[in-house]
C-alpha cells in the first residue's frame, strides 16, 4: 500500500512562499495542494503550481490540507493570519518579531488547543536555527557566552526603512559583522561588544533625480534603531545595480559559544554554527517545510497546541524511519 | 518551597568521570551523591566529591540516584553496565562504537522499558551534537552532501593503537583535517573525498631504548584502518613531549553541509557546526549532565525507554521555565 502524502497549502506567495513552493518539489511525502494569494489567483506567476485560489475559499479546505504554511510576514500578516486559521489548520509561520513572541505564542497555543490542532511557530534560521544552538550552548556550558552576528546579508527591515525616504526609489542594506570582533570571540576572550563593534551597514539607494543626496545619506545615517547606532556607510547606485545588489537576498551569520571548563576554568571550548546563504527565503522555506512534517506526525499523535523548535524531538523532521534515522545519521 | 535537586551519580572515575564531577559544579538544580568505581574507593583522587564507593554497593542506591551517568567506554564496559544498570537506574551514556549503536538501542530500550527507566543513549559531540546537525542538514536540504571532518585532536583510540606496539612506552596521536579539502567543501562543490584526502594522522611517540625506530614507523604507518588509508607521519619525541601534546586531550572537528535550491537549483546553501576544545572529555561531560537533566524529565513524566538525541525535545536540556526558554533563548 502506498503511503498517503502530506497535504500542504501555502498562504500568501511572496519571496518565502515561492521558496515553500520550490522546496516541496524535493519532498517526496509531501504534496502541494494549493496556494492561497489575497491578490487576484490570475495573476500570479508560480513556479509549477496550477492551484492558486483566492485566500477568501481557503475555509472550504479544511478536510483536504494537513498543514497549512504561513508565508506571510509578521509585521502585519501574521498576528491576524496565524490566530484566524490555526482554528482550521495546523500551521507552520516564521513569526520572527522577538519582543512579541511570548504573546504569539500563548494566542496559537490556546486557539490550537482548542480546535486540537498543532501550530509550529517562529520557525526560520533566527528565530528557528539559531535559537536552537542558543539553547544548547546555554545547556551545555552555562558559564558561557553566546555571540550571535548576522551577515553579511540583505536586511528586509532596514532595506525597508532606507526605500521609506522621500526620493528613494529603491534600496538594499546588507548587513556586515565587523571581522576584528568575531576574531575577538572565536579567540576566547569573550569580549563585551558594543552594537557598533557587532555590525556595520553598507546601504546601495537608487535616488530620483532632483533630491540632494547630501541631505538623504544624513536622514539614513541618523534614523534612529535602524543606523544611528552603526557605522553605516552609503552609496548611491543605479536602479539596476540596487536590483543585481539584491540578488537571490543572500544572508548568512553565526552563533558563537565560548566558554570554560576544568577545575580552575582552564579549558577553552568554543562551538560554533554558521550559515552562508545565496537566497535566505529559499532556505527558510526549506526549514519551514520541515517543521510542516513534524507539525503533520504531532497532529497524528494527537500532541495538540503551539510549539516551538524547543518542543519537538528532531527525528520528525525527517522523511525516514526510526531505525534509518539511528543507522545513517547519528 | 526549595525546588528538589536532581541527584546525580557518576559510575566510573576516568576522564569522563571527572570531567562529569566538574560540570556539575556549574549546575545549581543537581547534586553529585555519589562516585562509583570498580578500583579500590580509597585510591581514588576526586576534584571535590568526598563519597566515593566501590561498583559493588551500587544495587543499594537505587532509591537515592535519580539518574546514574555511565562514564565507561564503549569497547568494553558499556556494552555490559548499559544493559546492567538501566534495570535500576535512569543512565545516560556515551557509546560511540557507530556500527553497534542499533543492537545497543535495542537493547536499552527494551530493559528500560520493561523496568520503568530512561536510558539516554550515544550522548556527546560525535555521536551527539554532530548527529543532530546530520539530521538537520538532512531534514532542511537533503539534495545536499554532509561532510564531518574530526580534528584537530586527539584521537584516543589510534593513540591506543601505537602503544600495543612493542616498544612504544607512550605515544599521542593528533587527527587532522585536510585543509585544501574543507576549503573545496565550504566552496560548494561538493567533491568526492577519498580517507586519504579529509584526514592525515600526526604521531608522537616515545620509544624504549634499543627498539628500531625505522620497523616501529613502518610499523604504525602500515597498520590497517587505522593509519595505512592516511598519509601518517610519526615523530618520535620524549615521553615528557608526548605528555605535553596529549595535554588536556584537545579535539573538535566540523560537519559541513552544502546544497543548492531555486528552480534550477541556482542558489549555494552553506551550513556548518564546528567544535574547538582545549578539552574532549570535560565537554563531553558536561552534555551528558545537561542530558541526565533530561532524563530526569522524561523519568518524570513516564516517557520510559532507550532514547537518542533525536527523540528528545531539547527545551529539557536547560534549568529554565518554558517561558524563560522562549523569551531569554528563541
Amino acid at each position: 500500500m502506498k503511503q498517503q502524502k502530506i497535504k500542504i497549502g501555502i498562504l500568501g506567495y511572496g519571496n518565502i512562499g515561492r521558496g515553500v513552493e520550490i522546496a516541496l518539489r524535493n519532498s517526496e511525502d509531501m504534496e502541494l495542494v494549493g496556494i492561497f494569494t489575497r491578490r487576484d489567483p490570475l495573476i500570479i506567476k508560480s513556479v509549477y503550481c496550477k492551484n492558486i485560489y483566492s485566500v477568501n475559499e481557503l475555509e472550504k479546505w479544511q478536510d483536504k490540507i494537513d498543514v497549512l504554511i504561513l508565508c506571510g510576514g509578521s509585521a502585519t500578516d501574521l498576528p491576524i493570519q496565524g490566530p484566524k486559521y490555526i482554528k482550521m489548520f495546523n500551521t507552520v509561520d516564521s513569526f520572527d518579531t522577538h519582543s512579541n513572541i511570548p504573546k504569539y505564542y500563548a494566542e496559537m497555543n490556546e486557539k490550537a488547543l482548542a480546535n486540537e490542532k498543532v501550530g509550529i511557530i517562529s520557525i526560520g534560521w533566527d528565530p528557528g536555527l539559531f535559537s536552537l544552538n542558543r539553547l544548547l550552548d546555554n545547556a551545555f556550558l552555562s558559564n558561557g557566552k553566546t555571540y550571535t552576528f548576522w551577515g553579511e546579508g540583505v536586511s528586509q527591515g532596514h532595506s525597508d526603512a532606507i526605500r521609506r525616504i522621500e526620493g528613494v526609489v529603491d534600496a538594499v542594506q546588507f548587513t556586515i559583522p565587523v571581522v576584528e570582533s568575531v576574531e575577538k570571540v572565536r579567540s576566547g576572550t569573550n569580549p563585551d561588544l558594543t552594537t557598533r563593534e557587532k555590525h556595520t551597514r553598507e546601504c546601495y539607494v537608487a535616488v530620483k533625480d532632483g533630491y540632494d543626496k547630501g541631505i538623504i545619506e544624513k536622514e539614513i545615517k541618523e534614523m534612529p534603531s535602524y543606523f544611528a547606532e552603526y557605522d553605516t556607510f552609503v552609496h548611491f547606485v543605479s536602479l539596476e545595480e540596487v536590483k543585481e545588489k539584491r540578488g537571490a537576498m543572500p544572508h548568512g551569520g553565526f552563533v558563537i559559544h565560548s566558554a570554560k571548563t576544568g577545575i580552575n576554568n582552564e579549558h577553552k571550548q568554543l562551538m560554533e554554527f554558521s550559515l552562508n546563504l545565496d537566497s535566505n527565503p529559499e532556505f527558510t522555506a526549506s526549514i519551514m517545510v520541515a517543521f510542516a512534517r513534524a507539525a503533520y506526525r504531532l497532529a497524528l499523535k494527537k500532541d495538540y497546541g503551539a510549539k516551538t523548535i524547543f518542543d519537538i524531538p528532531l527525528k520528525l523532521l525527517v522523511a525516514k524511519s526510526e531505525e534509518e534515522v539511528i543507522k545513517e545519521l547519528l
